[in-house]
């Protein structure tokens, strides 16, 4: 995989329990020419399992990013894809892993992209999920859909090298006018500033204003708005809290 | 995946030695709607290793085969593909894991076939290739291509697994719970209303909405919003109208 993809494709495990499991991951990425590990809040790390599963991959492994709050890890990123073992039951965009993986490295070739793992028992809560633009969901077994985390990682780490394989190892993506897409960090504004004019306006019931922001946020992230049109949502934002109460907010 | 052709498609294991292999083996096969795994000759096993990773998995694992001589394993497969990690000076026909998946997949519908894994350091030898129709070679790192045994039998068991399912498993298209989406008559509505508002609260100039409306249209389409999508954003509308001039606009 061309080098500047492939440093742009970050893996970021949440809260892996299991030693191996980090080391079994490293050595996936490694084999499909990937990098960029990032743990967040690892139980029993750095470990001599992590070390052993990692094989020759220790140079992945210890060049992994480990931060402790979730969210850092995305700040950059420009697109965040979740990984589910189920079908949600609110539906969250789903992908199948090859359209994933075309996504993924399509958007690497201009920016810093996540793909998540969650918890080896309970994967990802729904307030991780509320970052992410898209699942994917590797087709399993309905009687049997638990793959090992380290499995999990191989497969859409397979997935990835096959994208950058096809795509020419980097073709850029095709050029629109669109400017450059919203970082994770941008989109959070963006909503925080929403759930404050919708709470300001009696949309939002303040104490309860969780799942229609999700159904908001789900909403937004599907549009994947650029740096432009998040300013102009937020201009719109502005003028509603102006209207509203005489002052301009921020 | 269909239990005849799951039952017909065998993963063999030549000389597994480390025993958490035969275990994520196991635990792959079912993830992905195998079930008939083949042991030859393993070295330590059974083994407590074994039972632990192969966890809810363990009937695969009690149901393998365990057979002493390699060409035992293969007597009653009409075709037989062998894993490679590299390319072999003496030219086997050579499938992807994709291609390798739909063939297994078709011949395994009439009787059994065999997907062969060799030995976590040297893989199979020649000999053993002697008796593989084709080789199949997961695509990898150039620099660093040597996948975990178990992580190999998950990339290749989940191909089988997608093949089966585009072969007529009955692969129902991915449902979501999206309501249906929104028409284009209702998708005006939206645009007229936050055109009003937006006008209302001094973001658009009257005289000149064109060029914003044009990208707020843009931003909106793109996400394709559901009906009660559209019903949501109609009702934040709505509180901003009352919240600004103290009736409901509609």
């Amino acid at each position: 995989m061309a080098t500047a993809v492939c440093e742009s494709i970050k893996i970021v495990l949440v809260e892996p329990t299991h030693p191996g499991n980090i080391g079994a991951a490293a050595r996936a990425l490694k084999t499909m020419g990937l990098s960029h590990l990032c743990l967040v809040a690892p139980k029993n790390y750095p470990s001599a399992e992590a070390t052993a599963r990692a094989s020759g991959a220790d140079d992945v492994l210890h060049a992994a990013e480990v931060v402790s709050v979730y969210a850092d890890a995305l700040q950059d990123c420009t697109l965040v894809v979740g990984t589910s073992a189920r079908r949600r039951s609110l539906a969250w965009p789903e992908l199948d892993p090859a359209e994933c993986a075309e996504r993924l490295v399509e958007a690497a070739a201009s920016s810093p992209v996540a793909l998540v793992f969650g918890r080896e028992h309970s994967g990802l809560t729904n307030r991780e999920l509320d970052h992410c633009q898209y699942l994917v969901r590797i087709p399993a077994n309905p009687a049997y859909s638990s793959l090992n985390l380290g499995a999990a990682v191989q497969v859409l780490a397979y997935e990835l090298h096959k994208a950058a394989l096809e795509t020419g190892g980097g073709a850029a993506a095709a050029l629109t006018d669109r400017d450059r897409p919203a970082t994770a960090a941008e989109m959070a504004g963006l909503m925080g500033h929403l759930q404050d004019v919708a709470t300001q306006v009696g949309f939002l019931h303040p104490a309860h204003p969780r799942l229609l922001m999700r159904r908001l946020r789900r909403l937004v992230h599907r549009s994947q708005p650029d740096r432009t049109e998040i300013n102009i949502l937020r201009g719109f934002l502005k003028a509603v809290q102006r209207a509203t109460d005489g002052r301009g907010g921020d």
